[in-house]
């Protein structure tokens, strides 16, 4: 954490200065008739978007919601490894990890060959590929999550709180307005202002309203899909069992009964139960059947048996019938032929895909949706990249999300499949076992892959860093900081600020002396008219406001000296000019292994990774690619007015 | 953590239930009749007495402060890996490592040789050696570490919140009296209350008031030591250098103008500097020199030559002189030669001890004061130890702080020296150097030996456990949960609520089973009549709730049964009854060595730790020894009433 830079500031450093705008106009219970952004819907996806444009006070954001306050339980609680590295950005990871439950082994039971109707363990795996992320893959209740991004919005600059209690009447786009041609209708739905509605006129407006957004319906896109006709039903329980499994993520198959997974749960006692419950038939809607907590209880009982379970409290629960759905475009232009036409309207997490809860992807995945969009709207509204690169949100987040609805899938017909015991049909046990194990990673969601475009690079110079694929996120990794010898993660200098970040890993002998290859580079950065950084850096602004450089040498910190490192990488900021000592790091030595092996970076050439501002790699390039980095910043950005 | 017990609740779960007095009958701006313990002094020693004691909602406990309210700057920085181990155990280490800065080497810089107006560095040690901790050496602002502490308590079921504005006007103990011995005048002195008194009666009254401290003049205390007249200034700044060791805590001696301590600050831009100043004349105060921040800056810039210092804001400064000042007990009984009278009186932190803040021990040791008092107060109130426990707090802390005194008095003498050059005289850097490593672990504060007492046992049964030094803290080492297979440090289980902790570690083949010796062992202490934990636990409380037992065993998970575990692993507890899974560890790999290796545990025999609510290893026993774990807690324990 850096603080202090313009003055010492007693407290918290994590609640910033207000900007002007939130000192002299402090946001108040009523919407105002004009913002920039206008957020639908207080979910992860909502708030995420809420959370990233908060950060830039010369943005005006609001979020409203149609609950009359802050989420308190249930919904979703698989928090995967790639989210807490997003988290981290946030600022918030480590206190998810101190309260939540991690998921380090799960456990498949399947009937025992001798006796069917007693279940026995047939399989235990590792739940995360070691190496895969530097954090675990965790449990908590969605409602912390909320909270925790609720204090980001609170603590940032504009001092951001949602407005509860609005329900969306409508959204309109006036494509013949030359500003904030999006007009939307709020009714308030509280006591004290019943039957009152607000108009506001925004610059985007985007729908994170969950599955029937009635933003999506505004601008007439449906989610398409299947729906497996299967229901299920979930509850967080405090209970007593002498199932040996209950605080590790465990899938049962039984016999007869039906499956359960269970999801051990935060604190060390509450545990949640997917089981699953009737078939439905065609177009049945599972609320039909009237299935009530007591139903829940006995069909988790009947799957787990021999084993008892005894529960002594229901926290929550809830039924639902699984279904992959998607929508063909997340924007308001993509698809209708007008290649001219910018996207004003944007939807985000369950408005645009909807799947089962059992892979754990929905929360994940919806707020990845907004973190990409995020840094879009923020760098377009600024005024730093061209509008067209809009487009790019509804193309990328699509893809994936097709990619996820697919796997999905296939993983929960396996769930809901009988057991198979050599036979035909059913699934085998080892089988789901395997494609549990095969498809770890895309459940920890780092298997999100962009293709090529005006923000992700093509491979031409991949082999210079074979373990950093460009579109995929910058996978950290260890190194030191050598200003202070400090171990830390590399990656984890990535705030959720809107940065690019530009990480240059020094060839062999590279000392950043006179034959460095890290000072060229920085002295073409900063004196080059060519240079991205000069070009399309505001003036007036700290030198690292639009890319942050920073860079890695091989030799250890003994052999380098700070004295003698570009000035770049010392640079000076703020009111009073203070150097930033936080530039520099070098390798060291790791278990055996340092960035460069780790990562597969040349040790003899090093290379240049540009990683966008959501945290993938944008382009892996030689430390000599002066035009190519030039043109790949040229390709979507603008210079200031 | 562990939270839900009692039922699922929801939002932040460090907001503890509040107790029924804290609902009933909450904290007023007044102070009431009557308490169990006054806290006089708003320091690091009392809000560490304060946040232990605000665990126990039966306990009525305030705290008075002649301030205005919370400290927002300067005073002391550097926190110990002790005091981080400590911190774990109030549940804020993690946001202390994520704010502040860490030290990790430290360079000592001399007069250049060939050019002596110069300085130029000597050398670069590792701040703390390797496996010393599992915490780093950190330095954050005093205030932070109050905020801390403040919030603890606000969220402790008692909901303690200081009283300030309150001075101290006398303290009387009435030897007579059969309750509530202690009467304490306090004055109000806000604008407010101007001139208003409040009078206390309390049965213990704790001194945490500084080196003026009106608690020590009224128990007939005093400070004895000397004074090396030498005086020092200390200043927070933002400044821009050219001096590379700016971030790196650095020790510098010049030829003639004096020397200097640099240690880095939180934030990466802030940095405080220990400024050599004046030799003072005998009984000379600082403050007749009337030193202004000035003279500091001009000093430091002297001693940096040819180094420039260009400060831009000074957060914070003092002037200070040098000395090493003890009390000979720190209770209003202790060596008065009444062994029948009881202490109701103590002293902690800067009132019984004062001493140059070159080593960081000042706020460290005071913190570790009152930890080591806390749980005492705590058990004596609460029935469940003999008051003459409360003895053992002057004769453990007092010998401790002699030697951090002496230590302390040739390390400032060695920092005030001149270098010498293979000249008589003055002081060797390299010696210096040496002596900064040999001290590591006193600076640490992992040194702390306690004596053998009727709380720490003498030394029978060491060789079962080499690692674990009978009266020093017990040394944390990873190890894996079995419930759930999640990698932790089995020391963190230890949070700071009272419990003494018994660490059961299993001989070779243990597995839990029939001839199991941790079986055994849990059979004795749940059935047998002499066992200290039937004996000593209150009717109706958790089986946990005097002795927490863990056991960890050296297989394995794989080859370890949860459902084969003695009940006494998996115990029912809170209303509902149910099962914590959080009593059974195995060793696992840790970089090739485990729990066992790294403690030099005997693998073949196991052995039991018997650790108190302070952290402190009390006793190694031998897992069957059962008279000696008996005898052991009979020693000072007393059966609830």
């Amino acid at each position: 954490m850096q603080f202090h830079l313009n003055g010492f500031n007693a407290g918290d450093p994590r609640v910033q200065a207000p900007s002007e705008m939130a000192k002299t106009n402090p946001q108040t219970d009523s919407l105002p008739e004009q913002v920039d952004v206008l957020i639908v819907g207080c979910g992860p996806a909502g708030l995420t978007l809420a959370a990233q444009l908060a950060a830039f006070p010369d943005i005006r954001t609001r979020i409203i919601e149609q609950k009359e306050g802050p989420l308190q339980l249930g919904q979703a609680d698989g928090v995967a490894c790639r989210t807490m590295e997003m988290f981290e950005a946030f600022g918030f990871s480590r206190r998810v990890m101190e309260e939540a439950y991690w998921v380090n082994e799960v456990t498949f039971w399947k009937p025992d060959t001798k006796r069917p109707e007693h279940i026995v363990r047939n399989g235990r795996v590792q739940d995360t590929e070691d190496g895969l992320s530097e954090f675990p893959h965790v449990i908590l209740n969605q409602a912390r999550v909320h909270d925790f991004y609720l204090e980001v919005m609170k603590n940032s600059p504009s001092r951001l709180v949602p407005d509860y209690s609005r329900s969306l009447v409508d959204v309109e786009v006036d494509r013949t307005a030359t500003d904030y041609p999006v007009t939307v209708r709020v009714a308030r739905t509280d006591a004290a202002h019943q039957g009152q509605e607000e108009v506001v006129r925004a610059r985007y407006v985007v729908g994170c309203d969950g599955a029937r957004s009635a933003v999506r319906k505004s601008i007439g896109r449906e989610l398409r899909g299947d729906s497996a006709n299967q229901a299920w039903g979930v509850m967080d329980v405090l209970a007593v069992t002498d199932f040996p499994d209950i605080r590790l993520k465990a899938a049962i198959h039984s016999a007869t009964e039906g499956n359960v997974l269970i999801i051990p749960r935060e604190g060390g006692y509450l545990v949640r139960l997917y089981v699953e419950l009737d078939k439905l038939n065609e177009n049945e809607r599972v609320a039909s059947r009237n299935i009530t907590v007591d139903h829940l209880i006995a069909a988790a009982q009947r799957v787990l048996h021999p084993y008892t379970l005894d529960v002594k409290e229901v926290a929550w629960w809830s039924v639902y019938e699984i279904g992959q759905r998607i929508s063909d475009h997340y924007d308001d232009v993509a698809g209708r032929g007008d290649d001219a036409a910018l996207p004003h309207v944007f939807i985000a997490g369950d408005a645009c895909h909807t799947h089962s809860p059992k892979a754990g992807q929905g929360m994940n995945f919806s707020m990845q949706d907004t973190f990409n969009l995020g840094w879009k709207l923020a760098s377009v509204l600024r005024g730093q990249c061209n509008p067209e690169l809009l487009h790019s949100y509804s193309a990328e987040r699509q893809s994936v999300a097709q990619e996820l609805i697919d796997f999905d899938r296939t993983w929960a017909k396996m769930f809901s499949d009988r057991p198979s015991e050599g036979g035909a049909g059913g699934v085998d046990p080892k089988a789901f076992e395997q494609y549990f194990v095969k498809q770890g990673r895309f459940t920890a969601g780092t298997e999100t892959h962009y293709q090529p475009s005006m923000i992700t690079g093509d491979s031409t110079h991949q082999a210079l860093a074979e373990g950093l694929t460009i579109g995929k996120r910058f996978h950290s990794a260890p190194v030191f900081r050598l200003a202070d010898a400090r171990p830390l993660h590399l990656g984890h200098v990535a705030r959720a600020d809107g940065r690019w970040r530009l990480y240059a890993f020094a060839g062999k002998h590279d000392n950043g002396g006179a034959e460095s290859g890290i000072r060229a580079l920085c002295e073409y950065l900063t004196d080059s008219p060519a240079s991205p950084l000069r070009r399309f850096t505001p003036a007036g602004c700290d030198i690292d406001s639009v890319f942050d450089v920073r860079a890695i040498f091989q030799q250890s910190h003994r052999d380098l000296a700070l004295e003698s490192m570009p000035a770049m990488l010392l640079p000076r900021k703020g009111r009073y000019g203070l150097q930033d000592y936080e530039k520099v790091f070098f390798a060291g030595l790791n278990s055996g292994q340092d960035i460069f092996d780790m990562r597969g970076i040349n040790r003899t050439l090093g290379c240049l990774i540009i990683v966008r501002p959501d945290q993938y790699v944008a382009q892996v390039l030689p430390l000599a690619a002066r035009q190519e980095l030039a043109d790949f910043f040229d390709g979507f950005m603008q210079q200031p007015s």
